[in-house]
């Protein structure tokens, strides 16, 4: 019962795997090796892009602060919702890595920017010329920070507010395979074909050990990429790691195997917890995190059966009244089992 | 017969069975995981430094990086040799995670720092006070990239000069277990009794995935580097396998078996080579790298023989007089065999 | 009249005569001049602080980036009013000079932080450790920019809550003279007795041509401060000239008379707007600076007449119902008469 | 007998009496004043460059800092002089306002570039790709640091070196108009002719206040110069200050004929040290500054006889053998007299 984040789970088998059967004899590194050359193709396929560079890296902030510093200039806004990761959980690495630029927050509700909102804060950036921080890009998450998922008619008219002044467009998809299975839809169809110039294609929490590949529409921006890649410290001279599980996690269809799982227990736990009494979803339950509310009393007795999440936000405690409703971050992950879910839904209800 | 370089062999086995290992069931992410803990433990008690603070990073560019950027203002010198590898091949990582600290280039034979240049140079340094760059600290190499090793009294009396000036020291060890193999000491003897600071401890090219840890021996500076490891990206969700490759690496003394492997085939090559008609060596082969100059018609029958290693400087070819010698560096690894050795000996020799 | 800015305004003709003054011979360069120790002298008395430093450069931006850098590492988080001048005008200076750091915007009317929403803030940085920006700093500023003056309760209030949370606190006085004579209180009193560590002294818009002392009651942070101005490019050779504007901004309370005056100017500007039919104030005008509302027609005939200001928000135009009301910002400096005034109230009027 | 510094000299009473008649009334801030445009198309007249972009700062640091930075990407080399400013007096500022650009030294006597060590440090740099910082740009500086001139030719065999590689150059031009008249050229010939893309065009050095041009051959470079000297906190509000200077000191050729005295006075210095016994030159004195060696016997007679200058290097004292030569930098300015060079000579002979 293990819901704290999708980035405590273990590798997925076919993945650790991989990492023995490329671990025999020479490979050349820094990207050379033969398993990327395989990697870069698979990707080009499944994005329908043949002309984009794709890039490994190990980490979801290293992945989405490049992507970021090849498409803003450190005098300009980046456009991203109040509780985007890029805002919220990396210590300032978009700062750092673009050199200063300025993240601008929009509203809106369930982690989804409102599209009114982003025109309004790009209408109103620069509006004093030299004086101000200039017009940059749009980053936005998918799925969204709230467990929250844009349909590609959000996705369309957000980036058609941006490009309108001319501005890339960044995907984190952390969660990039969760939000292709809730969507039903193809990669393009959720990147290039919606207005995405860059995207973030999360591996880490979907199964993998930490690879996430930055997938580049522009082949144009190629060259800086690795070049902060580098300054940034995040080519990997035993490279070949990153391609394997890379190869793994998108050979037979793995990915969105492992995030249909971790869909699917999501939505069976949010419907338990729905059926509680004195519950309630605090977001709709979209992909694979679940935000819920409920009384004191029953988190009392699901933390001493030993389930693990996060109060959210997390200065709650378990001291106070016991029918006070308290609010949850659960997420589920490849490797959450029915039997999970339904021994956490068993616990609250008991 | 693959000289090319230490980052192009393979994960040692115990390693990638480590990995497996480690794969079982949830655990904490961000460096909070049980095996990290033992891995703080076991690193302290190999440094003799019960207070160190100690930090696992995935490439040697980020565990150098970010070592500097704790002890450099950006406003201020580093003193390296002037074929550092934080000089020559970071792509300004140094500049970048510093916030523009300036390196300033020690001469010195066989990539060894002169003791007087480095005295000149901090002597020079801020000689019109504000007007000037300030004096930052040291970063010596060992082994250097030249494959000779300092001895613990040159390290003293490079880190005597640069102390006396109240400037902290550090080690960049992407190769520090060939070190201690080849000194015949102890960490802590190369370390902390030497003068040392900080230290990038290598384990990538020495049978690693991608794994380096940043000894920081005094803890004050701890806090910090956790915010720009963060801040730069990396600090990994799942950081049990980088631990788990780390305290594989140190168990049994497995990090010191590799090493010695390595140096012993580095130095029967160097041995091979020094026999050979028209060679010699152009540094002293100190532990796992030769540096070594031979006629042209030797290099075309090794490379016909499917020999891999790259001439130093890059810049020569196999066009050209038979006669002429050409210099080459000759990287071993762990994973480097007697009969590899001998095979590429023959060759060159045939 | 002339109401667009303080800064179009000419230099006070006592400022003019003394970098004729200060013309003769030769001088130390870059701060070690004769007169600047006399400033020193003054600035340490005037804020009856003997141990602070003091420091010059040309411009507004460049006293509060600077002075921000001293105070905030790039990982942590500047508090500041959502209007404040370093988000909304400075181009990133902030950012560019603290190396990344971020802003964080506190709502509150009347350009005044709301004490509540600051605390909330603080209380919600950080929240998660390592992974967020940090707690840094926080910076006000009076004037503020709706023309409005902290009370030294507010200041206090604010400074408070920063500081029991350990955050050093910069004041942005460009408009500084202004808001000693609205409060009648001593600069001390609106400073380091109200819990401020580094102030932007503001000489440039109350009739100096470009200087601005940077008074840091600390003075442990002096020398990076001067280190920072060198590498800013902010340190002056013929800085001579910087401090005969300083001194004879100082002498014989020049810059409050100055003060006065435009404080005096806008409050009988803003007497006579109220008195308008149609017509009312934005904020409360309480120094020299007036936001006000009034008819379109009255605007036509404003600017018809030869007045020059601003629209405030800029988007606003001429064309539309002539009862439409528009708003606008108007400025008056050390130079506004009273003919000025009336002048203006009379086309307005008319 | 003050030959410490030219930035130490007074302002030229052309450039003093010009900031009082721009003194009056209201004025455009930001370099929207009507002086400004006039400076523009003066200098653009003055360069042949009709297209040029023109703008002011008040510091030579600020000028060379930011004409590096709109040239130079954070992950390249700018090769300069082993002494070039840049290098040796600005405390990091190119390495700050480029985000960390890293500082190629190149050899050469009496200050100027060796054009073979260019070529082979241009040749040498991402010899490895992407693990390498990048060819960045040049930067060289005429009057050099040493008082000496590049000639037109020696200027267009280290563009050209620079440009065979696509790389931007810079002059470093602080004292740009007494290598002009040392030269007897246009201006064009030592810029944009010579292969020159951006000049910093100095003007406080040679009797302004403080104020430099920047010229930028290439207008696209030039809205992002305007961003970063914003951001830098270089941007002026009472700009026409600025302009005011530098309209004087074109008007009449007033820039040659200050240059011209300030050169014709370090020729007189110059030929009188040489005919003192036991002096010489250390270098040729083809501009405003002469380096020389005498004996420490006529230092002290200079010193007590109130001479000001400055030993080079710092660390010499008046303490020693009398007839040990001691070497100095001694800086004529427009300032410069006559008398002032034949009472030194003559306190050195006595």
């Amino acid at each position: 019962m293990f819901f704290a984040s999708d980035n405590s789970s273990p590798v997925a088998p076919e993945i650790i795997a991989a990492l023995s059967d490329a671990n025999a004899g020479y490979a050349m590194p820094y990207g050379n090796d033969a398993i990327m050359a395989g990697v870069r193709a698979r990707i080009r396929d499944i994005f329908e892009a043949p002309e984009a560079a794709v890039y490994l890296v190990a980490t979801g902030t290293a992945a989405n602060a490049l992507a970021l510093a090849i498409c803003c200039p450190p005098w300009a806004s980046v456009y991203c919702h109040r509780n985007a990761h890029i805002e919220e959980d990396e210590c300032g690495a978009p700062e750092f890595f673009t050199g200063g630029a300025k993240l601008v927050l929009i509203e809106g509700k369930d982690a989804r920017m409102d599209p009114a909102a982003l025109d309004r804060a790009i209408g109103f950036t620069a509006r004093a010329g030299v004086h101000n921080v200039q017009r940059g890009m749009l980053s936005l998450t998918n799925v969204t920070e709230n467990g929250t998922v844009y349909s590609l008619a959000e996705i369309q008219r957000l980036t058609g507010i941006a490009r309108a002044h001319g501005l890339p467009c960044h995907l984190d998809g952390a969660r990039f395979a969760n939000a292709v299975v809730a969507l039903g839809c193809s990669p393009a169809d959720m990147t290039w074909k919606a207005g995405i110039d860059v995207v973030s294609f999360g591996g880490t929490k979907n199964g993998c050990m930490g690879v996430e590949a930055v997938v580049i529409f522009d082949p144009a921006r190629a060259w800086e990429f690795e070049l902060r890649r580098k300054r940034g410290g995040h080519l990997f001279s035993k490279h070949r790691y990153l391609s394997a599980q890379m190869a793994a996690y998108l050979r037979d269809d793995l990915w969105l195997r492992l995030a249909r799982q971790a869909n699917a227990a999501a939505a069976r736990l949010a419907d338990g917890i729905r059926a509680l009494p004195g519950a309630d979803l605090l977001h709709p339950a979209e992909a694979n995190m679940v935000f819920a509310r409920w009384p004191r009393s029953a988190h009392k007795k699901a933390q001493a059966g030993g389930a693990s999440y996060y109060f959210w936000p997390f200065d709650q405690t378990l001291e106070g009244p016991d029918d006070e409703p308290l609010s949850a971050r659960l997420v589920c992950s490849w490797s959450t089992t029915d039997a999970d879910v339904d021994a956490f839904i068993s616990l609250l209800g008991a």
